[in-house]
């Protein structure tokens, strides 16, 4: 492999390695102060397409000593009923957190779902009040490949102040949050998308590049400034020659990665960090939760005493 | 006056009376099927400041058909007095809006008392969840100012879609919004700001520049695109040689009129269009509180008979 040779490669794992870490540490000290943290998947219908990504979770939680509970509802379930059972894991306090596995079935609406998750157990950064809060610069939990896209572009030691910033693809979950962390950062952010008129002339402007779109190998070298940043955040299942299938990335590493400075490999790349970010999250979320409860009752001796 | 005659401004005034003319036959129509209007001001301290925007907004809502009723806290207010004051507004059916106007005491939070306001009475749209649904493309409730300028860009009839935004300024209220309004609309966007390394490169290339930094005569002529639109959204008093002064926006107008095909006046742009934006926003939310009304009873039959 020659990845691992090439300091051009910004890869995820060590990343996603060292911020599970830090979770760890975070979920001992809570867990030791009377806060477990406690993740709940919900999935819907048919699991099979998702399987694999919790399946990861639940490793990736044990890991970091984050308890993960699976709960499991047949594709006949109402969207009502749903947001029932939402609202009863609202009100559990011994969950800190809701995950909804995407894609649920299509008579369900995933907005409604995501709004119907408390703010404060949104570890997914999907709540418009978790998005609405990093407009107004409150960073630490947002949704979770934006966060991870982030978390690649720092490990190149750029300064984001002045950074010049094009985004590809303006997704409410990827492109713009990715945007707003940056703005906040002091970066120049530019986001382009189907309809702008030539996405090759802001590309080449770009000092840092981020792709998602869905659209594999849209980035060839010649849209990429020399010594750029270029983080790949596509995932597209490839037929190659001979029959067999491959994930490749938005961006078409072989050639890009001769003239960009650092490239994020795909797979490998901002994946393995995402669910990382989504444990990080985890404890943002259950440290908020503890914040209210401790300024709800932390207050009972002053009352007592007046 | 020479303003009246040329058609490169795009002046608010005439905006503003269309909307409010709009707003004045839905109100009379949600009056009559039950659910009146009604606004809340809440102003906070010494209000000299504020006084003559709340008299503006009373008129241009009593011209609406909206109630308007202003409620005032001594500045020796805590912070938590004044959320259990808009907890009580929140839970009185007949307030369907609630602004706080600004500036508030230093002690006062600001971002507190908007998130207080429940998302459903946020006629201003500044609560988080409000910023995050239009994030997800939900656009008919947004920050005042913001929308503002938008209504007077699409004044001008170019397409939205592909159109070369820059923005300079990234506040939370004026300048992230318009991004984020503007890219649902299918335009691509460039956020600068005073960290971005060269302004006039990307206000050069601009279709439709908007300004909101609150400098005085920031961009010049040879900042701005042959024929593009120029929003300038600053308000700044100037003193000039004679020792009066006189509100200037953050475009230098007398040179950039010379360059630019639409340019907006200052006063007398986006100024008036915003309280119009405020009335229309107290119609969204009220059609929403509404919706939430009816879905809650409106199935009273159906229970009944199961």
């Amino acid at each position: 492999m020659p990845l691992s040779h090439d300091s051009r490669y910004l890869k995820g794992g060590p990343v996603a390695k060292r911020i599970i870490a830090a979770v760890r540490e975070d979920a001992a000290i809570a867990k030791a102060a009377g806060f477990p943290p406690k993740l709940i998947s919900i999935t819907v219908g048919d699991t099979a397409a998702v399987d694999v990504y919790v399946r990861n979770q639940r490793a990736k939680a044990q890991l970091a000593g984050i308890d993960f509970e699976e709960r499991r509802f047949p594709a006949t379930i109402t969207s009502g009923e749903l947001e029932a059972a939402i609202h009863g894991l609202n009100a559990d306090p011994r969950v800190t957190g809701i995950i909804i596995q995407r894609p649920v079935p299509a008579h369900i609406p995933i907005r409604t779902l995501q709004a119907a998750v408390h703010p404060l157990k949104d570890v997914e950064g999907m709540h418009p009040a978790s998005i609405g809060n990093i407009v107004y610069n409150q960073l630490d939990l947002a949704p979770c490949t934006a966060a991870a896209s982030v978390e690649l572009l720092k490990e190149t030691g750029l300064d984001l102040k002045g950074l010049e910033v094009v985004i590809v693809g303006h997704s409410e979950i990827v492109g713009k949050p990715i945007a707003f962390l940056l703005m906040s950062e002091g970066a120049t952010v530019t986001v382009c998308h189907h309809i702008t008129r030539s996405v090759a002339a802001h590309a080449r402007r770009a000092d840092a590049l981020f792709v998602a779109v869905g659209k594999p190998r849209l980035i060839k070298a010649d849209m990429v400034k020399p010594g750029a940043a270029v983080i790949d955040i596509g995932i597209n299942s490839e037929i190659g020659p001979d029959g067999s299938s491959r994930i490749v990335g938005d961006v078409d590493t072989e050639s890009v990665r001769e003239v960009a400075s650092w490239i994020t490999p795909v797979p490998g790349g901002v994946g393995p960090i995402t669910v990382a970010i989504l444990l990080r999250n985890t404890m943002v979320a259950l440290s908020r939760q503890r914040a209210l409860y401790e300024a709800t009752y932390g207050t009972a001796d002053r009352l007592a005493a007046e």
